[in-house]
């Protein structure tokens, strides 16, 4: 498709919503930034996911074109993930969206709490 | 809370997930980003979503702090919905994410497509 408009799309941010959408992708991404993870790494990094739940977050992931999966053929197995370029511009622009969350946890906790921490 | 780490959350981005996680938050955000909008406008915007779901999701912008109601106390009813100066910056974080969704829909489109558009 080679359309100025975005097709089906409301706008950019809904186009980006449905590759980082749900509770857990933004996380994977942002703990990938670091650099290429170990699933286990990854695992403990992504508090509180389930593994059905992790692993089904990066297949789609890598569906996607964001993530990288890398298994090195060996006993035991090593399987690694990272970002793909693609990713990476992605993962950059969470960037503010970290720093917002960092300058304004107070009132988020707070917030969090008046609403019984959903 | 004045602790410098920030309580329950793994990181900032985590933080700002607490407040925007969900298919439509950053959505109403982007569209209120604009100027303050009445409840049938917004609606347009955010093409899709039930009244039950956009009035819970406002509801819960409101409680934290990123949203204001305001009811003119007209008949007909007149009631609009704005960003605080809190939900101002965080609409603001949210632009990168749109440009790269705008930047890389094309791409994103054949992703969709390949999942089954989900």
């Amino acid at each position: 498709m080679k359309e100025t408009e975005i097709p089906s799309f409301i706008c950019g941010l809904d186009a980006t919503l449905r590759v980082i959408g749900g509770k857990w992708k933004p996380l994977i991404l942002f703990f990938l930034h670091d650099g290429a993870k170990r699933y286990g790494e990854l695992k403990r990094c992504v508090r509180g996911v389930s593994d059905k739940m992790l692993i089904q977050q990066l297949k789609e992931l890598e569906s996607d074109g964001v993530v990288s999966r890398a298994d090195h053929q060996e006993i035991p197995p090593r399987v690694d993930y990272a970002l793909t370029p693609t990713g990476r511009s992605l993962a950059h622009a969470l960037s503010p969206l970290c720093e917002w969350g960092t300058e304004n946890s107070d009132m988020i906790a707070s917030a969090l709490s008046r609403r019984g921490g959903k």
